[in-house]
């Protein structure tokens, strides 16, 4: 019972319908001016500010009741992001003060343009120590601050030119190919790191190594055993850090008592801050002075010409990218969550932003904050509005309290960032990629001791290089399968998968499971002609008929290039010498077409295209079907 | 008319079993092993002699008729050789002698190690060109020609070593990822810019550009006409280029008649040198003395420390890898041609040891040359033997007539080179692939435009750089297409390829033309929901039946990871919002065990998921099928 019916040649389209179907697949595959279709032009115009400003959209939707949500939120994050916010800028070797601003300016700049609701913006633990690692192979912060700061805020402009750059040329699927995998190893790696370099304010360690991994920081942590640790320091940290944790188990045993963990970060800093202030306990670790007021203009500090012209705009583009892959994943994780869209190069362009403006009013790369952003979204908050409320706190803190920071201790700080990152370690999925793949758990763990034996750059490199090569080696070596018929039907199947399947006398018939490239044209054709060697042994030891023909099966080939065709045109030449005659099953639009333009079909024979094997094997071993 | 069947699910593999079978096929796709399976271990020792030696295979077969044949290949070919040497290593800055003893050693080597029967082994212009490029960047062949030579050879063998550990480790599918259409553009774009830089001896020159990229190269020739191109050297080289290139025509119209276009360009040596022999015609404008005598050892001329070490290094592994694509594409087009198998890793360890063993003997990097292939092919040649009659007469020419060459015209030497190079220039190709495929056609004149506009290795660049792209934006936008019903069938197929396919009321049938993986993840969701998007449209302007199931056709999805699955949890879960159910139908045997340890499976339900579409329309929508 064959079909009846022959291999469809789609209509061919010309060059430029084809290439211009190609682009707009490419980068808008979003079909974002889908909206504007059959509308005035007032309203175009309208729709299109709305577009760039969400503000105008959501604002006119704002009530009262979204205002108490967003309140309450806003203050629990203002709390929690205080005291990291001081930590972090310790992290990028920059003044505490820089921290405070970028979670000013930045988060009200994103409120007029992000279009996720839920994502707290500020500075993140590992985009700090990033930027911190990246920038002091440049410049020693020590003995020269203030250029440190300069190059700072020209890496800072670059993050936000690369981001706005993606988001407005659409190049945003860029950042989809750091794996998810490679960012778990990623983040896991960091976290540990940042804890580890934490155990400098933690143990009161005066002359820490600047090196990140591992092995240095511990012979750093050891070789000052016997310059004696600080054991007051010691204590605090520890029972700080034991009170943050217990208050963070709270949070997560009882969904309620989120707050519980938000604001122990807060508490801790005013009772510490407290107590070195009644008691003068300790002159040393302690944070220095902030600097009182609000942001100043830095705008002219940034090098837009000389040496550090390019070294700022490489360390920003890469504390850009991965800003932006964490944004995006946090935007996208609540998107889902309260069921809204998120429009990735949108946000991009929102995300660049205000990091262009951060750089001008002494801010360092802000992006969206994972821990930050959890606890926004559970304390209720409705709108980008939270993180105004953040950034007003954050104003009134840099006006009117930092100069009682300086009786904060750094071990509490250390025990706040500890207890911050260890939320970064994310184990559950780490399992789950081993469960599920075993090669992408590879790239987890290569990603996460790039980083934790060697340094975040090249843990980095560790993690897209992975993700790469994975992709490549797939495109490589392709799966090829044998199929057999499942009796009393015309399916044909991976006899593997399908026990049942059995195999056709005198017709060997093999599925290609990939686009056939240059990359693996030539493996193809030689795994095809090995499956024909094996079977050919096979039958010659049991007796059996001999293969007279060989169907390939070519339904996953979406696709061909110049070189498979010429794999096909050696497999043809080398089956005919073995007088094995060579079918081809259900080519799809593309390859036919292709397989067209090149003649192959003209020296394969029309006849030898089937729509499917069932139809091939009818035409080639009538008996075999006539027993359905 | 179901089929019955359910999805199968492979028996699971352990770990070690998985790993192993993905080393073996990565590695050992060609089985390297299995002749020597169940032999007695002293057979087994000669087999694996055989196979590091070919020659121990060959020779025993080896006749007179055989040497025949070798012996008149292999004269034709040294005849075309030893002209070409010399020019060739002008590219390359080096001494002509080099280029001789380059004809010398490596063919001796590669005849006892290669399993080549057709490849002509000595200097080819591209990788001349290459080298003498990427050398001149780092030392002044004029000013410092011991420097350079020892450089030189530093790159020879570091080429050497690169080629043979890619075969060693089996990684020789590395080079596959240089594209055929990157390829065809990058020899052509060699092939005008070495032809450019023949001007300077065909119009007698003195100051040329070092550059060659085709704009600095115009204006060195015509900035010299005012100091007078040499109208003598003119003439001369254009009336032997004129000669050549009928010579040529005619090999190429009557096959028969190769050997007047192989013997061609030696005769314009003999002709022209004698010619300036008894006119004393000119001082100037010809060839400089040649050493006499056979290799001197240059192994300790090689840097193996200092900082040449690693430029050495760097230039010579770019070198390596693209003689080895041209040797293995010359030795894979000969093989097809007669019938015989290349095991593309054993070739690149005789291509390798034959450098390294070159480099030691002042040899510069040898490789298999197209035009002398063919020649070799074309006189008959049966075996290595006829290299090994070609490195005869190169050595007796060494030991006996260099002293001759001193009269040969520089004009003369040009005209050779550019008219073997202009066989490089394969415009067939070129016209076949913008027939099959424009985006191989733009990666095609990406790397002609990038060698002649900028430089070789720019070039090389663009067209790695191409290749590489083009398969990274198949699998980051993957094709996706709608099915339709094959009316009194059950086969659904591609609706823009097959017009006769009707959809199904009430059901959606969607396939996803890849593997699910982290590049694409998101996109694929986001393409199904715009399908259904615009068919919910379609539907509301023509009241036509409300889509209740989304078929998900997985048979062209051979992989999944964990951002593919979950992109498919969040598609269930948009679909659930809009009360759609989502079947899939025929996930192969990786993607279903995913699943399955994913707890996918138990998320959508056992009982929506399906051998066929077939089999999954008639439990969902049996009013169609009851059509049939």
């Amino acid at each position: 019972m064959g079909s009846g019916y022959k291999v469809g040649v789609p209509p061919k389209k010309n060059l430029f319908a084809e290439f211009s179907d190609a682009v707009k697949e490419t980068f808008f595959a979003d079909d974002p001016l889908r909206q504007y279709k059959d509308l005035p032009k007032s309203k175009k115009i309208w729709l299109g500010l709305q577009h760039v400003f969400p503000v105008l959209d959501w604002s006119r939707m704002y009530s009262l009741g979204k205002f108490k949500g967003d309140l309450i939120a806003g203050l629990t994050i203002a709390s929690l992001c205080i005291p990291q916010d001081i930590g972090y800028s310790k992290l990028a070797n920059l003044p505490a003060e820089v921290g405070l601003y970028s979670s000013f300016v930045p988060p009200l700049i994103y409120a007029v343009m992000g279009s996720s609701r839920d994502i707290a913006i500020g500075p993140v633990a590992v985009v700090s120590l990033l930027l911190g690692t990246l920038l002091q192979n440049e410049i020693d912060p020590k003995t020269h601050p203030q250029e440190y700061s300069r190059l700072a805020f020209t890496a800072t402009f670059f993050a936000g030119v690369t981001q706005a750059a993606l988001g407005f040329f659409r190049l945003g699927f860029i950042i989809e190919f750091l794996s998810h995998a490679a960012i778990i190893g990623f983040m896991a790696g960091a976290a540990i790191t940042i804890a580890l370099q934490q155990l400098k304010g933690f143990l009161g360690i005066a002359n820490f190594t600047k090196k990140t991994d591992i092995v240095s920081v511990m012979k750093s942590v050891w070789g000052n055993v016997h310059h004696g640790w600080n054991w007051q320091t010691i204590l605090i940290g520890a029972s700080f850090l034991a009170f943050l944790l217990v208050a963070k188990y709270i949070g997560k045993k009882n969904k309620k008592l989120f707050w519980v963990s938000a604001i122990a970060p807060l508490i801790s800093v005013i009772i510490s801050t407290f107590f070195v202030y009644i008691t003068h306990a300790d002159k040393h670790g302690v944070v220095k002075n902030i600097k009182k007021g609000i942001n100043p203009p830095s705008a002219s500090l940034i090098y837009f010409t000389g040496p550090y012209l390019s070294t700022g705009f490489r360390i920003g583009a890469v504390a850009g990218m991965i800003g932006l892959t964490e944004a995006i994943a946090i935007g996208r994780t609540f998107a889902a969550l309260k069921d809204y869209q998120i429009d990735g190069n949108k946000e991009m362009v929102a995300l660049g932003t205000m990091n262009i403006v951060g750089s001008m009013t002494s801010c360092y790369v802000a992006t969206g904050s994972f821990s930050r952003s959890a606890v926004n979204y559970m304390a209720g908050c409705q709108t980008a509005v939270a993180n105004v409320v953040m950034s007003t706190v954050v104003m009134l803190t840099l006006l009117l309290i930092t100069p009682l920071f300086k009786y904060t201790p750094n071990a509490i700080l250390s025990s706040i960032i500890i207890s911050a990152v260890l939320g970064l370690i994310d184990y559950e999925s780490a399992y789950l990629i081993w469960k599920v793949d075993k090669l992408d758990f590879l790239a987890c763990l290569g990603a996460f001791f790039g980083v934790i034996f060697s340094s975040v750059e090249y843990g980095l490199l560790i993690a897209v290089a992975i993700s790469l090569a994975k992709i490549l080696l797939q495109v490589t070596r392709p799966r090829t399968a044998l199929l057999g018929n499942l009796p009393r039907t015309t399916i044909y199947r991976n006899v593997e998968q399908y026990p049942d399947a059995t195999k056709v006398p005198g017709v060997l018939i093999v599925r290609v499971d990939s686009a056939i490239y240059f990359t693996n044209s030539n493996y193809v054709k030689e795994r095809i002609l090995r499956w024909l060697r094996d079977e050919e042994e096979q039958q010659q030891d049991q007796k059996l008929t001999k293969i007279e023909f060989l169907i390939v099966e070519l339904s996953p080939v979406i696709d061909i290039d110049t070189s498979g065709i010429h794999a096909l045109e050696e497999l043809l030449k080398a089956l005919e010498k073995r007088k094995i005659q060579l079918v081809l099953a259900n080519p799809g639009p593309v390859v036919i077409q292709k397989l067209r333009s090149a003649k192959f079909t003209d020296l394969i024979g029309e006849d030898k295209i089937f729509l499917t094997v069932g139809d091939a094997v009818k035409k080639y071993a009538p008996r075999v079907v006539e027993n359905v």
